[in-house]
């Protein structure tokens, strides 16, 4: 591409390092940004450091916070008895959407990779048998991605963790709502007949 | 959203005013701030920052550009005697890319809507008759969206520039190189028959 500005094509270069956008994405961000007032943009360069500067770390679950104990795991309502393990912030703010969960989270930041050489002390998980210890959990939801990184990873913790009197379970897979039987694609609906429920409840 | 963090909240509600960033891409976008180096935020976010603070409008076209006069007026091997119209900067980036124009730029920031209220006297067209008047110009090749505004504002500027010995042209419509006829719609058809050109050239 060829821009007759520095800055803007500086600005491309940095904006098109985001996951999904290319350089013609970023230019328009560019552009929009020389039209908008100048506090505005000051603003959106703000929050842009405060990630990196002011975001913490949960010491209980590993989640990103903006205090050293995050909102979820210093909230008095939530049950510190069940926890549920995700991969990442995004899951948790999945979960949190559905209004159906009200124990707490452990984000392991990653999945076991043998592939990639991630093992098991990679990944945020040592914390989490120290929780499971300490807090005299009941039961580990294990909700991870239902790829090959997220079988080995549900697969390690239901070992580690079996055997303690703890309840384990991983979130259930199956037909969308909505969706048609003959669009779904075979390892889904076989693993939904597999894993029938019982009709009425 | 339900979004744990006040910090990723205010992160996600600045980001998905850029267009086209919806609040699910904002929260990817954030979460991958999240991961890089605090360098590299600087860096962006000082770049974000410096389309604002930096960023000028030459003087001669009306482009953005890092300097009072940008490169291309300042070139001396471009031709300123042809005047190449366009709409806004994205516009100039796309012909230079083309490497087929050896003229320099006037850049409207805007075209003409009755509808939206916008006239000519809202755009940057008033120092464009006055460089047509000092730099002796030969030819101006008006390329603006194919649209009612667009048209309205390429009618507009040959109106007002006829008379004075300059040639005027418009960048040619027709098929897309590649395409198929019978995909093409029926008013680009249209109009490539009516501006048929010989051939051989």
């Amino acid at each position: 591409m060829a821009y007759s500005s520095k800055i803007i094509e500086q600005a491309v270069e940095n904006l098109s390092k985001f996951p999904g956008i290319g350089s013609k994405s970023a230019l328009r961000m560019a552009l929009y940004l020389a039209k908008r007032p100048e506090s505005e943009v000051q603003h959106i360069a703000t929050s842009i450091l405060e990630i990196k500067t002011k975001l913490k770390q949960c010491k209980e679950c590993g989640n990103l916070s903006d205090f050293d104990i995050c909102l979820i795991c210093e909230n008095p309502a939530r049950d510190k008895k069940v926890i549920c393990v995700v991969e990442d912030f995004k899951d948790v703010v999945a979960i949190e959407n559905t209004a159906q969960f009200k124990g707490v989270y452990h984000i392991l930041g990653g999945l076991i990779s043998p592939i990639e050489g991630i093992g098991p002390e990679d990944i945020n998980i040592s914390s989490l048998f120290q929780r499971i210890k300490l807090n005299e959990v009941k039961e580990v939801i294990v909700a991870l991605a239902a790829n090959m990184e997220g079988d080995t990873t549900t697969y390690y913790l239901s070992k580690k963790i079996a055997g303690e009197g703890i309840k384990i379970s991983t979130i259930s897979r199956g037909i969308s709502i909505g969706s048609e039987l003959e669009f779904t694609d075979e390892v889904t609906l076989g693993r939904s007949i597999i894993n029938r429920i019982p009709y009425p409840l």
